[in-house]
């Protein structure tokens, strides 16, 4: 491990859960990844980058799910942001191939559909997995109330900037400070243009 | 303790409060508690969310508040996202029995209130609690300005993220770092919705 | 100091500029202060209250400025979402005495008034300076655009929890990670309205 | 170097990226300089703002992007500031040249257009770069999505307060804590209207 603060690098899980009658619905998200690069100067490179998992997992009886039997639904960045910019009158619908550019592709699609309903009072939020060779279909429906969805809202919000790795920046320290102080520089961000 | 630096650890008390003539309400984020997950991966799992506590304290006399008969409403997540999603035309109301599931349920409930006056001009929060063995009612308004209000709804739309634990996500170091740069993967994402 | 890193508790000077014809306008977040609580828990109490520093400063000849003779206006936090909150329609006008509750108040009154101008295409802010002793009024004014006063905005809402202190809440160690894992209670934060 | 956890300091590379038919959009925020203040308090100051770059790459075949013909353009604070605020109607031009105040100014030319299209259902961010030696024109064109826009939005945001040096705030250590603690004073930010 790169650290002694353990702590540091856990898994944290925290997912925001939503339960409802026929499904609970679980929102976490999934941190990118990052590599070195090569060139010795100790840059980093987002490898893979994050996403907002959505776990949709079926009621068996009152207030109890079968965690077993959850589905999955990773939202990518521009996903998210099709998310958060959702108004009161919109629907999105998303497609994902799990076994997509595999020799598997086509065999199993799921749908993701978010609706608003009267007028953004309410909202649907339904999974639809087919899987065409065994001919079977699953879907899964969360009702979602303004309020839950105003924390998806702002939750997903905040974390929009961690999955696509540049929440990173704070922890950097200032540039330059080591240096003499440089002369201010009235073309100072047209350089940028030039240089990089 | 887990750290030498206690100040890290030490409890912050930095309440945004409201003063008016009757009744003066102080507002505070509580974070979450985590507990470390069995397996031995230093996983941590949130174990009680988080909450904004609302604490309304009624006035003896000009701008003086007896501290000592406050009462509190601890707005959930959920809570929270309907707070901070309310229009300028907008109300909202909550019910909590503090003794809820436990043998004293019912005895007392506490109703609170948020309302949107003169189409967002102003709003009026109030607590009401209701004892029904003492058959007493108490109620606690506090009028709030459109620019209080909005720093209710910045201030709170910052917290939630920290009160549902995501803000945990910051302090992580970047995963995969140590390893071997790995190849970029077209399908990355979808790849999360089988594996995990 | 409490650290032996010095560059964590240095000043830092990061204000936004706006440079116009007659005066130019800076905007600068001063955080709060904070004091331990005498409890010995280890607790912190927020002391002062932060502000958003403007410092107002004439023009001399063009594109020079007299700092010398700049006047300044803190708005408090509540002031802060006043300005966050304004409409493309909206006006705020603040006032301030420098003097206050000392012999010398009424002498010098400070007025702010910030206002939309052409349905939002652009603003401005003036600062009104009254000296009733030497019977003079100063007066600065900064016509801002739609972009920089999306500026102001966005980093106020940014800085706003900062200088109530709510930024602090990051920085905390999450509690309850070295006992033993609570049992989930399913009346959370109900127990909180109680016991605290 | 500074410090001795050199991943801190590491230059992160994490661009968010819209790749369309002609041309790839890769949008990248780069911090802020900082130098050290002569008085010998440790103060630091911006040196250098920081900008959003955007960097237009045209395609050369389907999916495949010439990296070597990139064109940049640097986003001033003001003029993300623009971007975050623009309406579902709205349109901007920026306008720089690289070699402002040099005696090759005016050669080059850039100019970069961000236009809604259909209320807000689509955008078209465009950069032409203009040779008036060379009499050559280059224009990148990228159609984007509305959720690619709320990205955008949302990310720019998100680094407005980390190019301007805001962000710094968070990482300093409260104020005040290690002196005795001071009297609450009721006008405490007026004080700072007089002494600073």
């Amino acid at each position: 491990s790169a650290t002694g603060n353990s702590s540091a690098n856990a898994r944290l899980f925290a997912p925001y859960k939503i339960y409802k009658g026929k499904a609970a619905l679980s929102v976490d998200p999934i941190l990118p990844t990052f590599s070195k690069i090569n060139s010795g100067t100790g840059g980093l490179r987002v490898d893979r980058c994050g996403v907002i998992m959505l776990t949709f997992c079926p009621a068996i009886a009152e207030r109890k799910y079968d965690w077993e039997k959850c589905q999955k639904f990773a939202l990518s960045p521009t996903e998210v942001g099709s998310l958060i910019s959702m108004s009161a009158h919109g629907a999105s619908e998303f497609y994902h191939d799990p076994s997509m550019k595999s020799s598997n592709a086509g065999q199993v699609s799921k749908k993701l559909s978010i609706k608003a309903l009267d007028g953004g009072n309410s909202y649907m939020i339904s999974l639809t997995v087919t899987n065409n060779i065994l001919k079977s279909t699953e879907r899964l429906n969360v009702p979602v109330t303004t309020a839950e969805f105003a924390v998806l809202k702002t939750a997903c919000s905040f974390a929009l900037p961690h999955i696509i790795g540049w929440d990173r920046l704070t922890n950097q320290l200032p540039k330059g400070i080591e240096g003499s102080p440089s002369k201010v520089n009235p073309k100072q961000h047209f350089d940028l243009e030039w240089d990089r």
